[in-house]
């Protein structure tokens, strides 16, 4: 039942390794040129840490700093002790660069292995994964998962939609890694196909990369006739493989043995109280290359306080609520693009495409959100539509305090994407 | 100074090696629907090959063959056993897939480390492996290799000029996998920024993929600074990694561990004699998943009779003089466009760019060739520019017997690649 001893840990043992391997992650960060630097800065002795609770003593660490100890400040160990790098993308500033040694690599795989263990996926299965690959790691991240996992893994990367349906159908898929917004693309190649992708042989999808909602989730279950199973990660803790659901799909199991999780108050840095919404702070505790101390992710979730039915005890942490960066004020509202689409997806009427456009009228911050309506609903009766429009904008409302603007749009009038989706445009000019 | 013991073996001892591995591999292969029908057809009892000029009488596969057996009747192992699959484009008809066992990777990679190891590569180099990832092997094949030979691995993939460079600089890379094209193509962009690629620490690059002629390494070798060195592979045999140049760079090694050559008449079948040029004809000796017997690659080469001064006693092969399938037949003349190739880029007035375009005047068929001129000789004195363009014109008569229209444009107007270059034209009607 279970991939490995780690994965049925007990609460206390997952504790008493974590306190060891954070001890040893610090004598081993502390090698590193950054983290001596901010140690000494800040006092700290790495042999005084006798507590996981001594945690909260020790100091953040940020994309920023990661930033500005490009490209290898961080590292613990020789450059010539690692076999890869992967690079973020960069598209805000200086990459961050992550390095592993083999070792890591070892560790990486069988976490993602247990992840998709976990979900029922076996040796037997067929595993196509539709993730870019090269620098970004869902690509190799996954792939080596499921090698290790012994699945025939067909690296189809992302794109070329009729090649991806050929291999589904001709191999057999029975699991996928897919992007939610391009699975939700890929259905209207395959309604122009004729074939219905309820038909595959396909049970598993692992999903991330991209805030969706549960109503999404539940659309897609039903489109595939598959269980779709969220997954997180983040090229700072490696990549996919640090929390993935259960069968329970009730929130993702953190891999204690591997990170350290914490959840805190993103204005102050303090913990929040177990249970509520902060920011996802981690800390690797596998990493020899380059150890990472308390990282601040930007992710604003929570853990799930009561024991996981599926037993494992493993902390889980709820779906995403977005990232801090992600937060948009309207009108002094907070409001994160997710809220958004849970609303539309869980209405019948609403199609798969929406777009989010901020605008500045005078000195007024407005939201528009123009909605894709599904073709047996866009008809001719204006009033109809007018009657639908003013129900989308009251349940937005309801949910963002914020009255928008809806605009009622075709199939497919929308821009397409077969990346990670862009949904939001921000038209407001800024201020000098 | 050998990778591993397989490198240094005697030419007794690989022959001794390759009989027990040939006979291995044809009980393997035995258990595969396609061979098992295969061998009963021709009456072949695998027990009676009893010497490695037994291989003779074995029966060719072919790419229609793979094709005819899509998706799995040449896997001589159940599905379940296998962890990754590589698919052929299929831009020319079904596509062709390639199945391995977590074993025929690791051995694949061993060969990928050998071959890098051979031309001075360590475990202290920083690769970048430019190659697009995916189903494509040279992405996961390069890869691996590097990794498991040590390397600090970029997983870089295909494209974006800019952060190639970025990267290369950097993380001061010392080896690279790149396409010869895109390497030219990449000097252009180093000019624009005004970087010499010289002055990079750059030392070593693993070129394949795309034929090129030895002019085009030789520039590539002065842009550059850097040493570059052959790569044979074909995903039939697993991809990059069956025959790769030692410093010697005169000709490709073969690895005769784990693969039987032989070079056969492309009309008739037979075995040429040695030295002679002929179609390359590969058996697997390493593979357990999905063992080829007497591949037909299509590759025109020779054996290299002599013996390499680098002591390796594993043969080799020449140089590609194209493929069977992209032999030009103009005026009754057989052209290969590596021949174009070779004379435009032992000319200094030339750039980095061609284009060879088929015609049909009424019924006779024509060769134009475009060649771009360095901005230097582009000058305005049309009596130069003519009296250069009967000169290249009359060099390329010389080698390939028919004379070509040469045009002669500027630098950066024929149309660019940022993968492999597509170097042929054909304007030709087809007759009814």
């Amino acid at each position: 039942m279970y991939y490995d001893e780690a994965e049925k840990l007990s609460r206390l043992e997952i504790e008493r390794l974590q306190l060891m391997r954070l001890q040893r992650t610090l004598r081993q960060a502390a090698k590193s040129p950054f983290y001596k630097e901010r140690f000494k800065e800040c006092g700290l002795d790495v042999d005084a840490v006798k507590s996981l609770d001594d945690v909260k003593s020790l100091p953040f660490t940020t994309k920023q700093d990661l930033r500005d100890s490009y490209p290898d400040k961080v590292l613990a160990m020789p450059q010539s002790e690692m076999v890869r790098m992967h690079v973020s993308s960069g598209t805000t500033g200086t990459p961050t660069v992550i390095y592993h040694t083999q070792k890591d690599l070892d560790w990486w795989a069988s976490l993602m292995a247990r992840c998709m263990h976990m979900v029922g996926l076996r040796r037997t299965d067929v595993f196509q994964n539709m993730s870019g690959y090269g620098l970004f790691t869902g690509g190799l991240g996954i792939h080596c998962g499921a090698e290790k996992l012994g699945c025939l893994t067909i690296p189809a990367g992302a794109g070329n939609s009729h090649r991806q349906i050929k291999l589904l159908m001709d191999f057999k898929v029975t699991g996928i890694h897919i992007i939610p917004s391009y699975a939700l693309y890929l259905t209207t190649i395959f309604a122009e196909l004729g074939i219905d992708p309820r038909t595959l042989p396909l049970r598993i999808a692992l999903v991330g990369a991209e805030p969706y909602s549960e109503e999404s989730r539940r659309r897609l279950e039903a489109l595939y006739d598959m269980k779709c199973y969220n997954s997180y990660g983040l090229s700072e803790m490696n990549g996919p493989g640090v929390a993935f659901e259960c069968t329970e799909q009730h929130g993702m199991h953190v891999w204690e043995d591997a990170y350290l999780p914490e959840i805190v108050d993103p204005a102050t840095g303090e913990p929040v109280p177990d249970g509520e919404y902060g920011e996802l702070v981690m800390t690797s505790l596998g990493r020899e290359g380059m150890p990472i101390i308390r990282y601040r992710t930007r992710d604003i979730t929570r853990f799930l306080t009561e024991p996981c039915p599926c037993g494992r005890e493993h902390r889980r942490i709820d779906r995403l609520q977005g990232r801090c960066d992600d937060m948009m004020i309207v009108k002094g509202c907070n409001i994160f693009p997710m809220q958004i689409e849970r609303i539309l997806m869980s209405m019948p009427e609403v199609g798969e495409n929406y777009l989010i456009i901020l605008e500045r009228d005078g000195f007024i911050d407005n939201i528009r959100v123009k909605v894709e309506i599904r073709d047996e609903f866009f008809v001719e009766d204006m009033r109809q539509l007018g009657s639908l429009q003013k129900r989308i904008a009251s349940r937005l409302r309801d949910e963002i305090l914020v009255t928008p603007r809806v605009e009622l749009v075709e199939r497919n009038s929308l821009p397409k994407s077969e990346g990670k989706a862009k949904r939001v445009v921000d038209n407001r000019e800024r201020g000098a």
